[in-house]
């Protein structure tokens, strides 16, 4: 048995996080993947309150949530620090960290998942929280400095799963001249050494979250 | 001007979280108190983003959002460590702290402003969220262990904003018999030096909550 496992979907962008930050340091791991319409007993067992991946299993204890397990991963193997060494500059790293859940994914997940009006909304607010980004990556290549950090994990799944939104939405949010500075870091974030390697198939994604789509707009306009 | 300033309101749990550390660990500090229907632009300033307390201000430089300022506090001021040693212990510590807010939290929020059906659901929910924390407290005293740790300092607000739940719902919510580690955990928390020394009073966050449950619930019903 290897002493790190990783409960992943093949789909997650959560999971990434982990996949990421497990490479860049150089620790060797196998990984389970999850059906999560029929999920393992192990799975059930590591993470008994959420039952959702990732899970990282280390030496037989879990940890759950992926920001929480970037904090583990860290603390864990120093090689490669994803965070800086300076307070402050930890605390802005994770401050965009928790960002990126809580108003650019979510706001982009309202706009995904509605029609109309309400999408029309949802693109504005989703905007908004990519305007701040695009101020945060003033004088910098990555959110974190010079070099993929924290951050730039945590907000990784932003340069695939745009595209993805893209295609199945026929909306593209982040234009090359009112986000130059995100869309230099899509590019560059998205096509860099470990990152570019792990990305799921893109085609795959569209055609799930085609169907992600579909089933959320359908219930909202009770059909 | 002190180092150190902390905006905050009088009434807000996540500001307590940032209370406690800094007193916890000793730290002098300046208390700037906010009316969040006419911020004041220092707070503008400091928290561009959400434009929320608390904020922390340290030497000019700001660090929003209570988990983060908990983490920045930490790692600033080694006295008093609220998280233990070990990587995996750390991480169990911030997954029940972000648990807190993201389940705990929601679900009470949910019930304290709904009625009826939809209110019932939502107390079940929130049975269930406060029914981990219960499981978890087994053998311990408080989340960290022995001592008043992050996890506490992160979910202490239910020590003292269950009652106000309570009188406002005319609900309890953490019963002796359903949740005896919980209560006891409670008591034990509420009572401690610094934590009980800075409790807002309970009356004047009764009528500020039967207001905020009063609009919330006609902005349901839609009158």
């Amino acid at each position: 048995m290897a002493e790190v496992k990783l409960f992943r979907t093949w789909s997650s962008p959560f999971a990434l996080r982990i996949v990421w930050a497990l490479k860049l340091k150089d620790v060797p791991y196998d990984t389970i993947f999850e059906d999560l319409t029929n999920k393992s007993s192990s799975l059930l067992q590591y993470n008994p309150v959420h039952k959702k991946i990732p899970v990282l299993v280390h030496n037989g204890k879990s940890v759950a949530e992926s920001l929480v397990i970037l904090e583990y991963i860290e603390e864990t193997w120093k090689q490669y620090p994803l965070l800086p060494q300076d307070p402050h500059d930890r605390a802005t790293a994770r401050f965009w960290a928790k960002f990126s859940d809580e108003k650019v994914l979510a706001s982009m997940l309202e706009a995904f998942t509605s029609e109309g009006k309400e999408q029309e909304e949802a693109i504005v607010k989703a905007k908004q929280n990519l305007k701040y980004l695009e101020e945060e990556l003033k004088g910098n290549r990555f959110f974190g400095g010079d070099r993929i950090g924290y951050a730039d994990v945590a907000l990784g799944w932003l340069a695939h799963y745009e595209g993805v939104f893209e295609e199945v939405c026929s909306i593209k949010l982040i234009e090359e001249d009112e986000f130059p500075l995100l869309s230099e870091w899509i590019r560059t974030f998205a096509d860099a050494p470990i990152i570019k390697e792990n990305w799921p198939p893109k085609d795959k994604l569209v055609t799930k979250f085609q169907g992600y789509r579909e089933a959320n707009v359908l219930k909202k306009i009770g059909t």
